[in-house]
């Protein structure tokens, strides 16, 4: 067998990982310390503190999980939901059908609001289902990367703050590229991920809860089903005096979010986002000269994830593979319902750069002639 | 908030992280690559080939879960248990334990053989609980690091085998320090970690399902709980020709693996084990001059985690903290019943060098007078 090391150089414009700035790939290399070194634990806090500042919140329980997103949006379904508690799910995209699949699988009472696919939900029909239904969790996706769908959240979260439900957002493409306001918006419970507009690696998942969510998991009536995901054993470990040994937290992982965060906050979240949405429409300027259409109507596109028809007579995966072997520039494919007919697009943390977006649409105009 | 960058360099001789090789650090800095590209896909390939080659097995579903081996374990035991299922544990220590919580979180009948902490599971009693219970799956661990004993497999894989029960083992501490033998031992599921004795950084976990543990696994009743670890899922993500999306795996993990195996098959399994037996007995020595006592019998001892008594009149936390700050060594503090009594010497992949041996004997001398 050959072993392979010869990396290529790619600019990442796919629905993640984004490209990682050069100190968040030094921080993956420094020497590994110990999980309970106190030097650790000063990274373990710092990394919280900062996390807090990127949710816009004050929920002492924020923190990265140790694995992926899709652990994240599991953590906070298995530990909000009790058998037999009704959940209401907005779903218009791939990540809203997996949050689907996570309420079966914890034994919960699945009730849905769904749109069509690169479409907002209608907070109307969500008050309808709270009435009609009482579920004591809502959940919704902020930013569907699956459709480059951003979802207004301030009013569906005073709606399941009247009717005395929690509510639970998927911020994984949506943290650090759009504002997320966790406290302002009333979430109970929010998860992102490292490898989209963090520019962070893939593999940790910030999550934060709010005081009524941990009331709701201190006092469930049966055991989490996860023991990796359980916010009760996970606080003992991320918080207060005494670190009780929960798991080992991925040191290097860490350092590198560590760094990540220190960036976005050396740009400073405002600037980050005016700097998405610049971008964003230098890339729809010339996608638009090329005669793409885009998926999602303006008033609620994405500027971090940029759903796009494949034009007509274009071969879906014969250009994506030229421009990945010709150009090094990775896009993402079309997901579910969409696939072979839309590109994303992606414009996050480090991927959104003006150079890149030139590249790519020189490269466009050669390959769809 | 002063932001911490300085990373001490510790000499790790704890239960884990061990150090890692500077190749494994710098892997972990390579440019990042998507998941999905094809240039990742023939490293998650030989990640796969390289972990059959240590686990000495040949199952085609060898791979990393892209998490800690808590979660490992938690994938082991809800994908080969099914509500109403028996699960026969043997528990010598905290990890045997901890698969206990496991199994009655995923609602399965739980039968418990137990052994004093630091003695080995006795195969006769294993008989007997499989006679009378029938479990579908017995579980153990190969190296427990909370009392560093070493448990013989073959024979309780036998049973099993003989009972038609699935055999589960833990090999978190044991992969790539002293021999695993997935195959011969008749093992159908086994998982590891990664910052044991590979010396990679923390965070993934090498699993492994045999033939009968997949078809398990396909014929379920019940749907497995945990989207995110469920094994049918994993497989479509893992291995054939088309890449199912499943979840975002964590791409520069990855590459440290990979390059920590690299390093594992360049010196050889055989001389890794006869360098982790040779450096044991070079400390053994060397603490037994100091007066300490260890707290398993010879011939159950494993080499790469030596579980010592703590000499009376020794302040635990003290010296622990003195030889971090004044020595930049790591050992680990007791767990469990062991807290406060035993402290737990690593010497795995990396760290198992007679350089550090010496500098820990050194400094204990100086600390314990």
């Amino acid at each position: 067998m050959e072993i392979e090391t010869n990396i290529p150089k790619r600019i990442l414009m796919g629905p993640g990982p984004s490209n990682a700035n050069p100190r968040v790939l030094n921080a993956m290399s420094r020497p590994l310390i110990g999980h309970l070194d106190p030097e650790f634990l000063k990274i373990m806090d710092q990394t919280k503190e900062m996390l807090r500042t990127l949710f816009k919140t004050k929920n002492e329980m924020t923190f990265p999980i140790s694995a992926p997103a899709s652990a994240a949006m599991e953590c906070c379904i298995v530990n909000l939901l009790e058998p037999g508690d009704t959940a209401l799910i907005c779903v218009n995209g791939v990540f809203g059908q997996r949050m689907c699949e996570n309420v079966e699988r914890c034994g919960a009472k699945l009730i849905r609001v769904d749109a069509p696919w690169g479409q907002p939900i209608d907070p109307e029909l969500v008050e309808t289902e709270l009435i009609e239904n009482k579920p004591k969790l809502v959940c919704i996706v902020h930013a569907e990367t699956s459709t480059g769908l951003r979802q207004p959240l301030e009013e569906i979260g005073k709606l399941a703050k009247d009717y005395d439900a929690l509510f639970l957002v998927d911020a994984v493409t949506s943290l650090a590229g759009i504002d997320v306001q966790m406290d302002n918006w009333k979430i109970d419970a929010i998860y992102s991920g490292t490898q989209k507009c963090l520019s962070a690696p893939p593999g940790l998942s910030p999550v934060s809860f709010s005081e009524n969510a941990l009331q709701k998991i201190r006092n469930r009536q049966s055991k989490v089903q996860s023991w990796f995901l359980d916010i009760n054993l996970l606080d003992s470990y991320w918080s207060g005096e005494k670190r009780a040994y929960h798991h080992t937290a991925p040191v290097s992982s860490i350092f590198a979010l560590h760094e990540a965060l220190k960036i976005v906050l050396e740009e400073g979240l405002e600037n980050r986002f005016k700097r998405h949405q610049q971008n964003h429409e230098l890339l729809k300027e010339g996608l638009e000269k090329l005669g793409f259409e885009f998926v999602v109507d303006e008033a609620h596109r994405l500027p971090q994830l940029n759903a796009v028809k494949i034009p007509a007579g274009v071969d879906d995966a014969k250009v994506r593979s030229q421009l990945l072997n010709e150009f090094n520039i990775e896009i993402g494919a079309g997901l579910g319902e969409f696939a072979g007919k839309v590109w994303r697009i992606g414009l996050m943390g480090e991927s959104s750069q003006p150079e890149y977006i030139n590249q790519l649409l020189e490269a466009l105009k050669k390959l769809i002639k």
